[in-house]
């Protein structure tokens, strides 16, 4: 795959991850860790994982691996092969005990797992500069009154403070959903040919559980060939956590157009517009979160798998999993960064308010007319000030102009009526719960 | 929507739970509790709640509502209106308090949340009833050898009780993350227009209290109008939990081939073909499960919602959140049924084994030949055996006419090449620790 | 399915030709076109058409058929054993006759064919109204300048004559697309049992014609029970033609927010706030639209269907058709309603123009100074004037502050370098191009 | 993005059409032939093309310009500095003139279509082949009989001449689809910032006409930047292509069971398994057809893009369409290889057919017996002969045990009632339509 064609959905550091070198040396680790297992139960001599620990991944043709892949449906069969050969070279003996007791399975779900485990080190930190960047935005603008927006037109006001301790709720929510996913798919999958464990004999557990340990692995109540569950929650968490990466991106994208300039990311330029700056990192945040949802289908679509080894579902895997994480990864880094240095224009934000000339207090206005006139004369008296508002002049004064309204509202309400400040409600509160500070 | 159409991807029970009559009662509990809890907190007179709780389902014409919700793009305004004027008729001044301080989306997402509370419970029945039968099938059968099969080929024997077992496993791990989903998912929603509750002043987070508490629901940090990682968590785990399921029902549907005929379903017969016996629970289960991923990849794909309401993507959540609710319930009650109800022909799966001739202990044969001959020689000797034994003879007997051969093998081992009894590692104790059983 | 939750992504007249009633009686013309198919071939008494014809959808208990469809698999079985005792009521030789030779498979799908063709004449309307009102909105306003918008960003202008018939572009191929799947989709299924029509010897293909004329549907090269290909088409076409109603949708929504206001839709309001008027057309054709990527999934997932008839991939299909007409209608037909219905607001789109002080009109003057200054000096000359503008000031009176980018331009240049009306290109031609009518 | 990890999924022949090498270079191409067209048009100096074409694919830094992609979220933008710099070295005034009039997305979708025209032709090697394997299959085997299978059941008999052909006939369908979607999607993009090419003045439609002519594309009728509707329908014509393959992919994986052997195709083996043969080819078909859906949704989903240049969905569509590409092609590749080489165990069909002992032949005996005896007559008979075949004995023997059931047949359909060259129908008539041999 080009690395041009990929660049704007996904992150160097997760693709070194999943790099040839990456995956040989886990498929490595894995044979030597099995025959270090192996021989501590003493069914293999010593000599093997000494044997396998000198061969390196240079030792494999990549090309070569990857075109009898294609041939058998399965790197693993001409990487243990290649490995046989290169241990045989070195100790004839030792290359008959490689791979013992194992399948091709067992090694490539396994060296996933490894490869997963990497992965997720730059998920991680992106992650965190995201959270410490929105709740900064989130302290820093508590007081930052600015119009709240409903199916794309104004609402009543509400904080930037509050704005970013939501996406910050819902950010924080899913990374918690995936760090969990995580923990419960990184665990060893090592069953033989049927699961069985069957050319261990009587000691396929004892193995198995001296081979987590040497790759530091959990070990599940069973081999899971052909149950995919966990990397399914794993793919789904990616998913929901890409996606709440993605609201975020699409209203700073939305806050930063010339029109609205409420925010600014510092962005990228044109190839022919001198006057460009554009919401680049946004655009590469939702444009790598925007592959999820096909590849959790994709995923999810491949779950029934046939028997004791799937049949087409599982060889799609691979791909899937891993433009999954790169392209999660290759979200957060992006939104990182536009958060971590988001310029936020309170002022501009507050002169958006008082464009509605007052409009959207409309709701506060039947909210204190409604019990005192009626819902319905009420409703006739606040549409006919909106009208008044969308002819450019002020709400409230034209509430006051009409006296009946006049008279149901105390001096404090028709002074403050489009005072954004005064009609917050308790957007504080929800804030400081939300960023986990202690209430007001 | 047609019920024939979608008679055999949906499940009546849980159709019961998103009916028409049902989403108006959980909207019209929803501003009940609203006016009760405003009330207690004394911001508006008792009788609202009161003339509330008068109003029934059938007050409201659904085709009305619907035709009004698609001028609107929601069906909380004319619900809304509708309501009012009912209250209207019984209590003039009551109509000034209905709807007070929330939003079109306070009602429909709390509405919804209760409607799937109301879903829940079928879909945990079926879960009750496939754990059940797969927990006995296991148990049943744990001695059942049966032929492992990867990807649709002979591999070395396993039991049909680890196979039930490693079902069970994996859709009780599926089932656990979604029970998780519910509970996270089904929480208050209650912001008013902004997710401010400004039009309640300072009373917003105590109303939220006592709504909550009427409603018997935990009340979330804050408002999540625009933040669907909940909702989306749950629709993953759903898609996940399907796909657990369809994994079950490829598996039965593929034992049941007559050419394999291992167990069978009680299924259905055919419009033109009286001998047909057709695998219809799993093919029920299979078509039901298959919708899952794509409706998963339309929410993902709508959550980058804009700003405080998104314009569009919240829109289509609840045909995407029904739909999916719908048809995770049909294929668990399809499993539920097939599973149940399931025959095993041992003598057939044992018949199986023998049908390889040996063959499927090539493994076998490798593992005690390697070492003493040589990897390379002892490949010789086993593919010459598997050559026999495609022609119809015994494995184990060509493997005794080496000579090389016979010598590596204790007289139990030539006995016993071809027992799968012999051979099934640590089946045992992988089905005892998948179903929580002490270990032999 | 409830009404109300589906209410705003479907569409009521779409959904008549997939009612219940719509589907038994395009089952029933089936039986009976196939009577009198057989009958004409001489293969069956002329009376078991006369017998069938007089049955009605309403001898049969929808609630009954559904719940045997799960038991079997396919309502056709219950359908097919309902209609016989109803024949047999009334003529018990003719009931021997009755659906014979055909398979569940021929009725269902030819059925669903049947109601497809409804289907698609609301789905024409739609397109038609869509069709025209971009076209008249094109033409009306050839020369009304407004920003083009790139990432989000002002860009140099172009004309809404030219984005309306960009629109149009898209609209109009992806139409013509659907209009040719359809046509290719829309052809008759009978193969019976295996494909073969053996049950009707020799005689299967006369009836097959017969059969064919009778329903004036075409006769396929041969039954494609289990290739879906065609059907497949059809889905992918309404996916791209949601898509490129969407991308219009989109486009109205953006360009109705307050702060941008250049077009608005009639809209709907709010529950809460009186002030609101919301692109609730935009909206519900965006929701509409953004189901049909997950339903073209499913529908694609499903294609590998087994031999001659699948266990699984078919059975989901129904209600994947369905809800894949269903939505693409509701989309059209919401933007029908907002194109039909927009207002222009032209004053407000050159205003935007005015209000970038020209600086999206910096790409301009790089095209003449970089030749004369070279692409260093001129790029530095634009970037200052661009500052100047961001802080209120004219880009054109920047420029020409500096004496070589003013010594670089013609008179005519420097006067109107802001001029929207000089920087069009060949706007005009290609909106001509894409609305079809003679080049200027 | 790691070969390994996406050998199984992807195909070599394709991959390079779209390397960074392949893709530098057609960028490069497109650069070059502007110069030229613009040359031509006498708008630049003659000398920009020589110098242009002077510069290699080696000329750029690829790492560089992904990570400055990432930063402006389009590799045009580091690409043309990259090329204007080289330009520049070599001829000062002819930098000036360098991608003049273009705009990012005229280089990086022209190039696309570029590198797609040399991606169509391994696919259509593929295909080629597998055209002529089905074709040759279907001949052979016109009167091979086999069971028909109807959800994993057995059904009346075909022929695998039919069945072959029935594949033919849908990938072949599919395949035409897709080649009109490349016709249309292969066209120039070129509209300069705004669509409108106004740094062209009045010479934007004569450039592009020339840029046309030397890129050897069609001028579509305007620019298309946020029109992806060719595109998305070159993608979902990729994903029905792929279903119609995987439909094949999987029969022939379901026909090379063990329990069923009637076709194997070469295959590859297991790591630790000997007697392995497992559907290689097959199942690599299915894993690389199993990402379309997911990729046809991700790029559908795409399609809103926000007014003249879309935020998010164009920038992810690069690897969209690159994956559809890739994973189209190993399915084909995989499937030619497979079709190619595929054994057909006529004996072993004939004798599937026999191991029914008559069961299918049930549907045939009710067409005789019903007319005779009546529907439910007939049906008691054929009900318990079904069962005497389930025991294990003939089921025409059964029916010729029923005096009444006798008397209703012929000699010759008594003797024949098992035949299975008998009931075929008009098997070969559609196989003969399908493949486009004059009829019999």
């Amino acid at each position: 795959m080009s690395d041009l064609f990929d660049a704007l959905v996904s992150s160097p550091e997760v693709e070194e991850a999943f790099s040839d070198a990456a995956l040989l040396a886990a498929m490595l680790r894995f044979e030597v860790a099995l025959a270090s297992a192996e021989a501590r139960v003493g069914i293999i001599p010593e000599s093997v994982a000494a044997a396998l620990a000198s061969i390196t991944p240079e030792a494999f043709d990549v090309d070569d691996i990857a075109r009898k892949a294609r041939a058998s449906a399965t790197p693993a069969i001409p990487f243990v092969e290649t490995l046989t050969a290169a241990v045989a070279a070195k100790d004839r003996d030792a290359a008959n005990f490689v791979h013992r007791g194992a399948t091709s399975q067992d090694v490539t779900d396994t060296a996933l797992v490894l490869c997963l485990r990497q992965a997720r080190k730059p998920l991680e930190g992106s992650h965190q500069r995201i959270d410490a960047a929105l709740r900064r935005l989130s302290n820093d603008h508590a007081d930052t009154v600015m119009l709240a927006r409903t199916l794309l037109q104004p609402a009543p006001p509400t904080t930037f403070g509050l704005k970013a301790a939501g996406w910050l709720g819902s950010v924080a929510r899913a990374h918690q959903a995936l760090s969990d996913a995580f923990d419960r798919a990184c665990v060893l999958q090592f069953g033989g040919a049927s699961g069985t464990l069957a050319a261990l004999e009587s000691n396929g557990l004892a193995v198995a559980e001296h081979l987590a340990l040497e790759l530091d692995l959990p070990l599940p109540e069973a081999p899971w060939h052909a149950h995919r569950d966990r990397f399914a929650s794993l793919v789904a968490c990616c998913g929901v956590y890409a996606g709440a990466i993605a609201k975020v991106a699409r209203d700073i994208a939305l806050l930063m157009q010339a029109e609205v300039a409420e925010v600014s990311e510092p962005g990228g330029g044109s190839s022919t517009m001198p006057h460009k700056r554009n919401p680049a990192g946004c655009v590469s945040a939702l444009a790598a979160a925007s592959r999820l949802p096909g590849l959790v289908a994709t995923y999810l679509s491949g779950m029934a798998q046939e028997h004791e080894r799937g049949a087409g579902g599982l060889q799609a895997e691979w791909a899937t999993i891993v433009t999954t994480l790169t392209s999660t990864c290759a979200a957060a880094a992006a939104l990182a960064s536009v958060t971590g240095n988001l310029r936020v224009d309170s002022a501009r934000m507050r002169r958006a308010i008082d464009d509605t000339r007052g409009a959207v207090f409309a709701e506060r206005a039947m909210m204190r007319l409604a019990p005192a006139l009626g819902r319905d004369a009420a409703a006739r008296i606040v549409a006919a000030a909106v009208a008044v508002s969308a002819r450019g002049e002020s709400f409230a004064a034209a509430i006051a102009t009409n006296s009946e309204a006049n008279g149901a509202l105390t001096d404090d309400e028709r002074r403050t009526l489009e005072s954004p400040d005064r009609y917050l409600g308790v957007a504080e509160h929800f804030r400081r719960r939300l960023t986990g500070e202690g209430r007001k």
